[in-house]
């Protein structure tokens, strides 16, 4: 084993895929991972329409903070998210496809600063969501050279 | 008809509800509306968890936009969300009950601002949401008097 | 001296004012402070207003923000600003007299949640304003009974 | 004159910088514009300081607002900010150069999204601000061509 960054950072975001049972239930799939950064997608059900007939934008949410949290995980100490805001641009339709994209900011001590930036099929933002984080005790998998 | 306002804040939930294809597909009920706040209430399922076996905040936040939508159209006039952020306080477990409690702050103009606290089977804050709501064209049910 | 938890929140304003170079430069006056909670008041100056005629933003900001801190630090423990979010709602002219009550939404563990109302002289709320806390080492004042 | 974009959005800083009291005030000044763009820089003065010492968050807001301020009405077109949220990394002592840089981050029709980054001398980050933005009538300095 090695302590190459991306090698870490891939083998957290598969530890977590496997157990995050919800992203895998709303069929969000991770694309890319990255120290510091993630990009994830998820395909709008029919089941994620609100009452205007677009996607609730709590999903829309639910896919920004799971790209957040892969992006936050990345550096495989454990971390959790703070608080986040989101603005929505544009309503999205049943059956378009959502990217989103988590970008560090910064990270200063325990604490980071994440921006996700929600895009449809057609390249649009559709929503720019911004995540705080703190790390917490552990990491998301045993790192190379700790003793077992 | 009439234009008591409570019998139109809970025309406007009923109508609403039956169309929130994604509010009723999560498991979230109605528990009251009042003209400008609203009450819901969502059980924590198994596949709402996340990688660390705790409620996705996707799905907290969910609950939270929803209580939301429903505090904002009680008026009657087609109002959408343009911006919400979400503090996360507590992690919350499988099988808890979750209930949000919206309450309008400001409504001036088109532009409305909503308090939602998001509170675990203890009766502890779990979350704080505050969203930003501006109205658009329309009402939610037909207006008591208005032409056909 | 007393644990008296009032008698310790004005003994904490009272130092914090003394040290606020800033507040009393911009002619800030604390008029209540209790545990969670404080109010202060600021009028718009002429220097205050920014291209538009009307207040900068930023200083009803700095408004919202002492009072934020005064209420955070009611408990004499030493609190800093996280982070903050605003709302502005109406433009604010000069000579008018803002204040800002802050009210303690949540306080668990070290982090806090403290909602601030901005007010002008005719009672119409002219920005909303949330603050997040974070309890850092030290008291504000030393706390009656302690060891010098 | 010309529609040439870069002109116009160094007319509309002139006319807007000539007009803020509150800016020239603190001694803000304006270092470059371009069209969503804006970096400007403040000294923070012995006034600024807090009860810790340190810049009153609410001075470092101010900047990062007027920042927003200049880059959202590069266009020419008359814009007010709706909300804002900032993010404290770092505390900051006086006699420090803050340097706020804005940078488009979408504009969506009326309403836009600008991200403020706050560094101190040494090129740390000190704070992250992101405003939302309003389109309303009128232009910040006659347009090139348009009857008088």
């Amino acid at each position: 084993m090695t302590h190459n960054p991306q090698a870490l950072a891939e083998s957290a975001a598969a530890s977590m895929y496997e157990a995050d049972t919800c992203s895998r239930w709303l069929g969000i799939t991770v694309e890319a991972v990255r120290p510091g950064y993630a990009r994830l997608s998820m395909q709008v059900r029919r089941e994620f329409l609100n009452g205007h007939g677009i996607c609730h934008g709590g999903l829309m949410f639910t896919l920004a903070d799971s790209a957040f949290a892969f992006a936050c995980n990345s550096h495989n100490i454990n971390t959790v998210a703070a608080g986040c805001s989101i603005e929505f641009l544009k309503p999205v339709e049943g059956g378009d496809m959502l990217t989103a994209e988590a970008t560090e900011q910064v990270l200063s001590g325990r604490h980071g600063i994440y921006d996700i930036r929600v895009t449809n099929r057609a390249g649009e933002a559709v929503a720019l969501f911004r995540g705080k984080s703190a790390q917490i005790k552990g990491h998301v998998v045993t790192p190379p050279g700790a003793a077992q």
